[in-house]
């Protein structure tokens, strides 16, 4: 990462935890160059940067302020840590939400959707069509179990955005990126296996670990750095971790980009204890930051980053197109990939390759970072106005997911049912915990197109939201 | 099933294994009669039955015939058990097979390919891409876990042709039978287990098994009445055998149809010890009598069957569309699917759907086997022309796969190799045994459109293995 960069996260988190609030005045830019060493342009660029994203705002011969209008939601705490290996429950409730909701009114903020109704997405749907009329019927034949060539070669050269330096072979196409964090999991580890996770986890991770009868170690997480790298090598010290899967760029469902020097402190730790690292980076080319913050992966030097990702966030859940990059686990990784699904379908792979290769990728993928940029900013607008007193909400720097965190002794399983009643649908804080944590918790999806839409269903959230505080105070 | 078939299998079995040769005169109509104690008429229609597979010619005044031109090379012997369970081999082979092969020259004989040029094909890529225009972007958004709504209810109708009453919400839409096989497997057994399986046995499962850690034990199969049920019920008595996993319509990669007597007495046999049954019907629907044969699971009284299909052998295997109908796995079921691979792409689904709602699939699966039938018939031919004397061959009920047993010295995994350089691929038979056994033996796909390329190949295919065999002697 470059210099200017350094120095605008650091800020940036300063200013994120509060340390200087709505309207305080920001370190000039000479105090920063003397303090961190760098030239009084590196700390104008950091400056410019935070900025773009909305951080710090330059009053004539004054310096820089953090805008006054930014009266933001707390941040949520960071999640007591459960200590322990457990087995992961929840199937019943991540399956209620995986359902098909009932009539075509319902506002579902529950999942991972992005917004399809772009017009550098309409692409797409051309190049889909037209993969079905080639002469050579391609569409219609088995691929390999590794994946169509010009994806492979494609994806290799997107990824050098993300820092990382592949060839076509080292990457295996999946049908989706739920299948590679499946196929990772299985090729690294064994039933009885211990997995450590970051918390609030991804419940698809969750239910993965419950099904081939693994058991979480849930390491506390915090809202804006991510993983504590304190607790995670206290628990290796502890336990026989045999791998650790966490999502560090654009978390889900925190929203937090992992600092780089932290990525690489994980690394390091994972090398000194010998285990893999299953990087989710579903989410990473939404980072509202440019260029995009860089993958564990990329300063992977042994193989044991399992980088998995896919299309599903950054074009359209429905394609099913995904990829590892899975290092030394390769041979392990091909054969659970032909295991479980034999091959991945060439129709969208075909697709999406002709997309990457044709330059529609990185526009769509700007286009997308700033219009969830702004609905970032909308949603936590909302929040502010719309939730009850004392409701705390993640600052998310990529992605169209806001965590938020009601007062203790609200249940956000009884707001969800309520919700449905209203044709909202939210996602429970308890899928997002092996043990069924973050019980006063839920992940709110923002990436709809309809500005209205969102403020209308948020505006019911907080209002059931706050029928449920009174009349838990009514009760006690 | 009806009592005219019931006959019409009986004396195709007679013929098959040679009680009857080409030229023999078959039974008289009243012998028949009075012997089954069946009314004449039904003796008749089996011998129309019998006539229309080419297993019988009647001639004028003198009663029905075995043709004479019929000069069918011999079965494949009966494979000799292994009597243990044991752990699957085989992994770098098979992945040999599932890679790209290099060059478009090679004929592709080696993988369970469909002829996808029929003009019966063509409007399902008018539905594919049509699909991609809905105005509701209905392709690009998550399906549900389950699947399709309307693909299940066409497939619900659609199952009743192997004898299945089943509701949509009985069957689980998933990315191909190798993923319905692996979801199933994975719902009833744990690692270390034991499955019995069919020998010679798909490959694809036997991977699954090998990727699981468990263990298979191959049970002895007739190349024309299926697995051996006395073998199995030692088996069962004397191992702690999870669920018998089989192909028994339209085997893969034999080609018989497992006799319905035989299939109940299965199902009691499952019953009796408690295990689970997993019925692979991928070829099913290619049988070439009509009405096609009855499904296990057609029989299941207590929802022990597992019936796994997909469209790869009678549509496309580019579509990844296959399905379970899990009986009393389906909670097991759908969390392995989700866990899996979240859900199965709509694009696909939605396009098959509209193909069985419009009628299309029927008239195209009767082009199909037709078509199927008459190249199985060349492909017999091809073989006592141009194989090696002693070469045996399956005479296949159903599907386009041939299984050759070369005479006992020949490896026909350096058949395979050397064929390579020939730009003919096959699947060597070590790849269907979960302990490498069937070193003589191979699977030859005839479903190319070409006749003349099929001729052309198993000519190739023919000197390459009579090479061996002139090496093969005259080093020994």
């Amino acid at each position: 990462m470059t210099l200017y960069m350094n120095l605008a996260e650091l800020l940036g988190t300063q200013i994120e935890q509060g340390f200087y609030r709505p309207g305080d005045r920001l370190p000039s830019v000479r105090a920063l160059s003397q303090e961190h060493g760098v030239s009084l342009s590196t700390v104008q660029q950091a400056y410019r940067h935070l900025e773009d994203s909305g951080m710090a705002a330059p009053r004539p011969k004054s310096g820089y302020f953090v805008p006054a209008e930014r009266s933001l939601p707390a941040l949520p705490g960071v999640g007591r840590s459960t200590q322990r290996p457990v087995d992961v429950t929840q199937w019943a409730d991540v399956r209620d939400l995986l359902r098909s909701v009932p009539g075509p009114n319902v506002r579902r903020l529950g999942r991972g959707m992005p917004d399809v109704h772009a017009p550098t997405l309409k692409p797409l749907l051309k190049l889909l069509a037209q993969a079905t009329r080639r002469t050579d019927l391609r569409c219609l034949y088995y691929d390999s179990a590794q994946g169509a060539e010009p994806l492979r070669e494609a994806l290799a050269r997107h990824l050098v955005s993300s820092g990382c330096q592949l060839a076509p072979e080292d990457i295996v196409i999946t049908s989706g990126c739920q299948e590679s964090l499946s196929i990772s999991i299985r090729a690294v580890c064994e039933p009885g296996d211990i997995v450590a996770v970051d918390s609030p986890s991804y419940h698809g991770v969750m239910q993965i670990l419950k099904g081939l009868g693994m058991q979480a170690l849930e390491i506390p997480t915090d809202p804006v750095t991510g993983i504590s790298l304190e607790a995670l090598e206290l628990a290796l010290e502890q336990w026989p971790i045999k791998a650790i899967q966490l999502t560090p760029s654009c978390n889900n469902p925190l929203g937090y980009v992992m600092p780089e020097a932290r990525k690489r402190a994980l690394l390091s730790l994972a090398q000194r204890f010998d285990v893999a690292i299953i990087e989710d980076d579903v989410y990473g080319d939404l980072a509202y930051q440019y260029p995009r913050p860089r993958a564990i992966k990329s300063f992977d030097t042994d193989g044991r980053v399992l980088l998995c990702s896919s299309f599903s966030k950054t074009l359209a859940t429905g394609l099913r197109v995904g990829w590892v990059a899975p290092g030394r686990y390769l041979e392990r990784v091909l054969h659970v990939k032909y295991i479980s699904s034999g091959s991945t379908s060439p129709l969208p792979q075909l697709a999406a390759a002709e997309f990457l290769k044709a330059g529609l990728f990185e526009p769509h993928l700007r286009r997308m970072r700033s219009q969830y940029q702004r609905s970032r900013d909308q949603a936590s607008d909302f929040v502010t106005r719309y939730f009850p007193v004392g409701t705390r909400a993640s600052r998310p720097q990529g992605g169209f997911m806001l965590w938020i965190e009601l007062p203790a002794d609200v249940d956000c399983l009884q707001l969800y049912r309520r919700l449905l009643t209203q044709n909202v649908q939210i996602a429970a804080g308890s899928l997002f915990s092996a043990s069924g944590k973050y019980r006063n918790c839920f992940r709110l999806n923002f990436a709809g197109h309809a500005h209205r839409s969102i403020e209308d269903s948020m505006r019911k959230i907080g209002m059931a939201a706050a029928e449920l505080i009174a009349e838990q105070h009514a009760l006690g």
